[in-house]
């Protein structure tokens, strides 16, 4: 049987201290045959997203050990950032890299979050393709009221967390759930004025009409004197990277703005670099499977 | 230790026999390890094109035995195609794909070439990397006078072959050894004037000023009646393809004419293609080892 690989990319509300981030990052790397690929720290979000991969009980004990640690290290009641977040370790996505179907991947989120409250104390809420109820599965409905809005949220009788009871004093909860690959592509703009990045996620965001897969907001980044859409692609097969750019810069050219620079943060799988690739070459009748040398070598 | 993998992309001398084509792909398939990606078949040029990776040993087993088996089914007393060639098989490149370097891959060159001799009977010249000498790099001139100047040429002290002497009488002799992946990536324009490919092929290859790591030619395409600049970008590390994209559509402005679409012909490792998105979609600090997925799991 071929090893089953998962990817995690656990969000944990902290993008500040560096020792606090290294010491889950450390927490995650604890637990033999669990890599970690990446981190990233945002200091305006005060967020970090970890990224790594393993197999689906290794990918468990990982997201547990972090919970543990994040929620001795991090306390929300005097946490502030621009992000949105409920818990000290707030959502912990469980994503098929190999070998691995969508079904194992909800089992291995349940357990996860069955393991999270049993060993960390900490309440979950099941999301996307495990949500336990259709208004539970987009992460803004189940992140709505965020940190602050818990301990009324939790007395809600449509709002009980999947596992465990009200919210860890500190900690929050978590929310965790198997999606599909999730790309983060922020694209900067040479503009102060977040009115403008406002205007253009929302042009562009599948909520209010725009493209299929985006999630967008308008956001300030201090550090970089710089308004930012910030997007999450949620299926770059329906929606490519290539057409967020273009679209993003046609809206831009409205306000008189341009596209300055983007990230992407954290991982990407190459087909959704690729599919771009072949967008701007121009490349007539490519084929993925056959021509990109390394599908050959995996 | 990692498992070496390389590429091997031999041109053999028949393009209309589908027999013998698949005779010859069948000598390199029966190695055990080595993996035929793909072959094409050309009438006119009378040549076809093996791909396969494989390990280093592998790789050279199979070159002897593609050699040994089209030396006894191909005839180059009675052959004629478009194409220049001096051997039943002609030219034998091997490219590092993984985990090896071009030192070693040079060597594997000169073990097959030294193997094609010993059991094959057939003499051999290194080229590129692998050449003996600064005159013997260039391919083209390796294969001057063709098959029916190598009674000549082999007299000349300065083209005694690497391996073995004289030349093979029906099979000739195989030109052998190292080079970096290639890429082929033609550009077709929005004009039938063949004058204007040829223009902007000069324009951008390396031997008349253009750009490093291209060779370009201007030719007519017959079957879509369109002129098209055929390019060959051989280190894309040095030249990336979009670089080539962008400075033909420039050129092409100044004729009034512009790219219509383009064909990427075989095989492309994937950040030949990923460095193109990433110049596109204007990533910033993209860290291609460990911000593509497919890194990790090859």
């Amino acid at each position: 049987m071929k090893p089953k690989i998962v990817e995690c990319v656990p969000n944990i509300s902290e993008g500040r201290n560096e020792n606090t981030v290294k010491e889950c990052v450390n927490a995650v790397a604890s637990v033999p045959g669990v890599t970690v690929l990446n981190y990233t720290s945002d200091p305006d979000h005060n967020r970090s997203v970890i990224t790594f991969i393993g197999s689906p009980d290794g990918v468990i004990e990982a997201a547990v050990r972090l919970c543990k640690t994040a929620s001795e290290l991090i306390d929300l009641r005097t946490h502030s950032g621009e992000h949105p977040r409920m818990g000290a370790v707030d959502v912990i996505p469980f994503i098929p890299v190999k070998n691995a179907t969508e079904e194992e991947v909800i089992d291995v989120s349940k357990r996860a979050a069955e393991q999270i409250w049993n060993r960390a104390s900490i309440p979950v809420y099941l999301y996307e393709k495990s949500a336990s109820a259709p208004h539970r599965e987009n992460l803004a409905d189940v992140r709505r009221g965020e940190f602050e809005g818990l301990s009324e949220k939790t007395k809600d009788p449509l709002w009980q967390p999947d596992f465990g009871s009200g919210f860890h004093e500190s900690a929050g909860v978590s929310i965790v759930g198997a999606r599909d690959f999730l790309i983060a592509y922020n694209l900067n703009l040479s503009t102060d004025n977040v009115d403008i990045a406002k205007k253009i996620a929302k042009a562009v965001r599948n909520s209010s009409g725009g493209l299929g897969c985006v999630k967008a907001l308008g956001i300030m980044l201090k550090e970089k004197n710089c308004a930012q859409v910030s997007v999450n692609v949620t299926d770059f097969n329906i929606t490519p990277l290539y057409r967020v750019n273009e679209l993003v810069k046609a809206e831009a050219k409205r306000w008189g703005v341009h596209i300055t620079s983007t990230e992407l943060i954290g991982l990407a799988p190459m087909k959704a670099l690729i599919d771009s690739a072949e967008y701007y070459l121009q490349i007539e009748d490519f084929d993925f499977d056959t021509q990109v040398l390394e599908n050959h070598l995996l």
